[in-house]
């Protein structure tokens, strides 16, 4: 399976998170890059697509904040990487700011999710790696793209879970251009994809189904329930099917097999599977109990559904495992 | 004028509060009430009108997690003061939670609102000054709630901007349950006062009139602009008057008879004004240009237009002037 990777992706330097009162350490960090980059073996560069394919999956507006958005911080006087603080949870509106801390707020929806120098330039080359990814599988049926910071917690016009571009989406989305009809999206991530579901949840082109920890325990906690179906045109093209912690590979594996009969209900001619391997047992921030041979057993179920798959990489935060992690799921495939 | 206080409301001590990056002290802490105290003198004793009135404006699950929030955190092994991280910004709806941290964030809106083990018991009688005050005023023609916790930036069902009751909101409905028919609420600190507005925004029976920094540059950032008018049966019944950094008194006074003239037209039997000092010129968070004097020509002019009035302390960080400003502003009474 071609791999897709581009040191760029490697400007984002998240100096802390806060959450649960206090700064922690990022869980997200390139330590994971080398990780996996260890496991994976060759990589290859992606192309230059461009930033139309980018505007396809989000707003001008928010590309233009997040391009400028630290540059912007660090004029305002600030120091270190830039956090949101106030957030619009009622009545948001699209609306002009003239303070940073505004904007990131608006464009924001946590405060883990730091924005600092190198942020953009490396959400834009860990797209870029999704494109050149989705073209290989085009081309030849399968690719993966080694995407760090990952985009399923990224809506049409915000950012958070670590997440700035939707990778996933500007991938789907760029599928559709070329002329693919239908996109089915795999969220095997141990957190719920509400970035994904909440830009495609209108639309009947692009199926999203998603197996992760339950929201009433679990980040992004909001959003992920059962009763998250689509609307308008997307009614039925949702899938949510959350799991309570501790979940071990049969209960998995039961999640896996609905989530797989509804996505091949949908017809796609192409999937996206959005791998997290944070459902690991021993993931520090994450709470089931999958093992390192459970990862084959998942990426062969899905292969068996004979799609065209493109698999880009979302979390997965325990370094030590994470390559043997990410090696075995690539080779079921 | 006879003021209301109640030692109970001391009971809040933030530690700290995470905005631009980091933490700083808190801006709303108990200094400001001995400021306040030692310049308005001899205060008054709320009576306990209990729970009731405080259910008239927010839900019950927010009063059952506002009076639990930080029994949990400390029953879930986290210190120090609570903390919300992750938001619904798009697509809130009630919604059940097994965890602190989801119920946090779908109750609040920022990071700089603190929730300690006395938090509860402060606002509880800071509203309980409020409706203590609002008697008063229904009796006698005017008076003053020292509240703190401050209100204004609390929904029905949310915290944040240091407020987590909205005590004007329930001074409002406590008085319209007592059978005045039209309220009106002139909303004078710095600071948008986005609950109130929320609260009333589709009611005929309240009018909302704000004078404040512009969103655009000042906190809460995401409502408070001119074009905020209210909607359904509350359209035309909402007034915000937004006003640039560095406003000294003659334009503020433009935008006060303008505020006046509005609420004036709603021909209310009552007028509750949230009063916030933090439009001094020496604010520490805030940024227009008023002197103290200028807090004794606010009040003549809303005294003049003749209606019973009840004051509700809001902001006002400037601990060294406080005092002086909240009594020049009641000299005017």
């Amino acid at each position: 399976m071609r791999c897709f990777w581009d040191e760029r992706q490697r400007a984002h330097v998240p100096q802390g998170e806060f959450f649960n009162g206090k700064m922690h350490a990022a869980a997200e960090h390139r330590g994971r890059i080398d990780a996996m980059l260890d496991a994976i073996g060759a990589t290859e560069l992606p192309d230059d697509r461009g930033i139309e394919p980018l505007q396809r999956v989000h707003s001008a507006d928010y590309l233009d904040f997040l391009r400028s958005a630290h540059e912007q911080w660090v004029t305002a006087g600030r120091e270190g990487d830039a956090f949101p603080y106030s957030f619009p949870i009622v009545r948001r509106r699209p609306q002009a700011f003239d303070r940073i801390d505004a904007s990131l707020g608006y464009y924001g929806f946590d405060t883990s999710s730091p924005i600092g120098p190198g942020t953009w330039e490396a959400a834009y080359w860990s797209a870029q790696t999704a494109l050149a990814a989705l073209h290989a599988t085009l081309d030849e049926g399968g690719a993966f793209g080694l995407c760090r910071p990952p985009g399923h917690h990224s809506g049409s016009d915000y950012f958070g879970g670590y997440c700035y571009l939707n990778n996933a989406a500007i991938a789907a989305e760029a599928a559709l251009a070329s002329g693919r009809e239908r996109v089915a999206i795999l969220d095997v991530d141990y957190h719920h994809g509400n970035g994904t579901q909440d830009i495609f949840y209108s639309r009947s082109d692009v199926f999203f189904a998603s197996i992760h920890a339950d929201p009433a325990t679990d980040y992004p906690f909001f959003w992920g329930r059962a009763d998250e179906t689509g609307e308008g045109d997307g009614a039925g093209a949702n899938l949510n099917l959350p799991l309570v912690r501790g979940t071990r590979w049969p209960e998995y594996e039961r999640a896996l097999g609905t989530a797989l009969d509804g996505l091949g209900n949908s017809a796609p001619d192409l999937l996206i599977v959005s791998f997290g391997a944070d459902t690991w047992g021993g993931d520090p921030i994450s709470h089931f109990q999958l093992e390192t041979a459970d990862y084959r057993s998942i990426s062969t179920r899905i292969a068996s559904a004979g799609l065209p798959t493109l698999v880009l990489m979302e979390g997965g935060y325990a370094v030590e495992a994470l390559g043997a992690n990410v090696a075995e799921f690539l080779s079921g495939f």
